[in-house]
């Protein structure tokens, strides 16, 4: 095997044919991938079940950081976003889109990373496509992963389905993902214990259903941050959302980070965390759930719902400890770059 | 609506909210896009069916070409890898990678692009991404589609069931979409008649299964052309394909620019265009309904399929008008990339 993507490895010859041999199916390929037909075959669904399909595409730069990289983060995003509709994730495909020139052995590292993410997870690549770029005209590795889930009967969950009196949780501490790549890329030495959350949340996300049935909608705050996954939710669901800053769980080194740079913890991203709109009544039983699972110690209820004041539309006020309340925004513009 | 993509596009926040409700919801949403949630829902499955799902990434340079553009190739490449298994495309995700600075308006003719190619092969866009990337490390637009598809009970096709003594058909002219993006790219004159044949074969395929039921597989012969389908072909079921020169179609101008350029036409690649293998008896009917579909008009039987000798392992071999036969390879290295 070369020891450097070529032109080749993408052109549909013998070359194509070694890299998918040598370095794809070495690191994630089960049977159905192996099969070498262009499209998967998958079983059937069982009455009353839906799917669930979701895709994503990672440019992160750097591809290698603390608590992942932009394998781990390419497995993690999709099975979460799938995760989010209540659905259990199955099957995912992969596509590279590789820079000529870049190191064979740091596509093995990553391929290694998504399948260690993938078992993880529970799912299975089962489908993939390689192209390659000309030097310069891509940025080392692209990686899209499309997955789909099942849903099972009687689940329907939906980012518009929020209602006045409901609470509002979050899975853990927030903007660990987007300081960790900031900081890489600035070489800050004060933010040297902060990891990227990076994380599957779907057995986090399955226990919550466990508990609390009547949740009505699971998101992912990447892009964006908190802020701007209240914000949709407000705008699809056409209510207000209050939450107490001082129950939002953050790192104090994030916080240290984020008031040094001017940035708001609450508009970072984070690719290990789940949002969760749940009925009052179920919500102690969503965080004892959030609580007893790997990637939710941290959980928290940070708020809840109101009807939307007619005069000024749906809006995601925060409060602080003295009573003060504020609009929250979503980001205007771009803070960070190639975050995921 | 700002006139080039910015950072800002791939945020998160409000400018990406921007692109995608003015961009893309403007040229293709439907209510399962429209409805804004991480992943999309989709029905269930009736008794016996079976899921295909597909993915493929699109670099093509340059973006738009006589017969296509990059966005009427991702539609098309997705939907004929879904339907190579017999299966009914549904459902097709969209992953944009933009670079910084991509023309709006350029996006725009792509999304319209697709949009049309999505209602000629009956599929929805129901779930999508934009990442941005600075400038200088993209190539303007790359688009990955993954796409789900529904294989109707008893349908069971795979490159490993061609059989010795079936038919080998081809479903048109070969050649014409790789020739096209190299003349594109080289201002050659002498093709000025030949365009990209990219087009959504999900129809045709059905016509085909409804006519010759027995059908053991489908592939498209994109990347590595003809040859390398074949190959691969003959690897998976570890036979032999005899392919006679004379009937395979080619266009004149085709086979002019292989020749002053030093390429075989069998290893240019194709976007629309179906290899198919049927037993012998059922070649008539599978030929017949390949005429009888809009992009079908050329289809000819190609060749048959034979047992592999056992001193040299499964070949692809071609036979000429003189009786003179050679090893048909797949291609090695690249002859012309960023082909799709």
């Amino acid at each position: 095997m070369e020891d450097k993507v070529l032109l080749g490895h993408g052109s549909g010859g013998t070359m194509m044919k070694r890299i998918i041999d040598e370095v794809f199916f070495e690191a994630y390929a089960g049977d159905e991938l192996r099969r070498g037909d262009d499209a998967a075959v998958l079983p059937g669904l069982a009455e009353g079940e839906r799917l669930a399909f979701s895709t994503d595409s990672f440019v992160v730069s750097p591809h290698f950081f603390p608590g992942g990289d932009i394998g781990r983060l390419a497995i993690c995003g999709t099975v979460n976003d799938i995760a989010t509709s209540g659905a259990r994730p199955l099957y995912l495909s992969c596509g590279f889109i590789l820079e000529e020139g870049y190191p064979i052995e740091d596509l093995r590292r990553i391929c290694a990373s998504m399948a260690e993410a993938a078992r993880e997870a529970g799912v299975a690549l089962v489908t993939g496509d390689t192209k390659v770029v000309n030097r310069g005209h891509g940025d080392g590795v692209f990686i899209n992963t499309s997955g789909v889930g099942v849903i099972p009967a009687g689940v329907d969950l939906g980012g518009a389905k929020c209602q006045p009196g409901d609470a509002v949780l979050v899975s853990g501490t927030l903007g660990d993902h987007g300081i960790t790549i900031m900081s890489c890329r600035e070489s800050l030495s004060f933010t040297a214990d902060v990891k990227s959350d990076a994380a599957p949340l779907n057995h986090l996300i399955a226990d919550v259903l466990a508990a609390a049935p009547d949740v009505r909608c699971f998101r992912d705050p990447t892009r964006g941050g908190l802020a701007s996954t209240l914000n949709e939710l407000a705008d699809q669901s056409q209510v207000d959302f209050l939450v107490d800053e001082e129950s939002i769980p953050v790192r104090d080194a994030v916080r240290g980070a984020c008031d040094m740079l001017g940035y708001d913890p609450l508009q970072v991203a984070n690719e290990g965390k789940m949002v969760c709109v749940v009925p009052a009544a179920q919500a102690e039983a969503a965080l004892a759930a959030m609580h007893g699972s790997s990637y939710g110690a941290d959980a928290a209820i940070i708020g809840e719902i109101a009807e939307a004041r007619a005069d000024r539309g749906p809006k995601v006020y925060i409060r602080n400890a003295f009573g003060g309340r504020r609009i929250l925004d979503m980001l205007v513009g771009e803070q960070l770059p190639r975050i995921c």
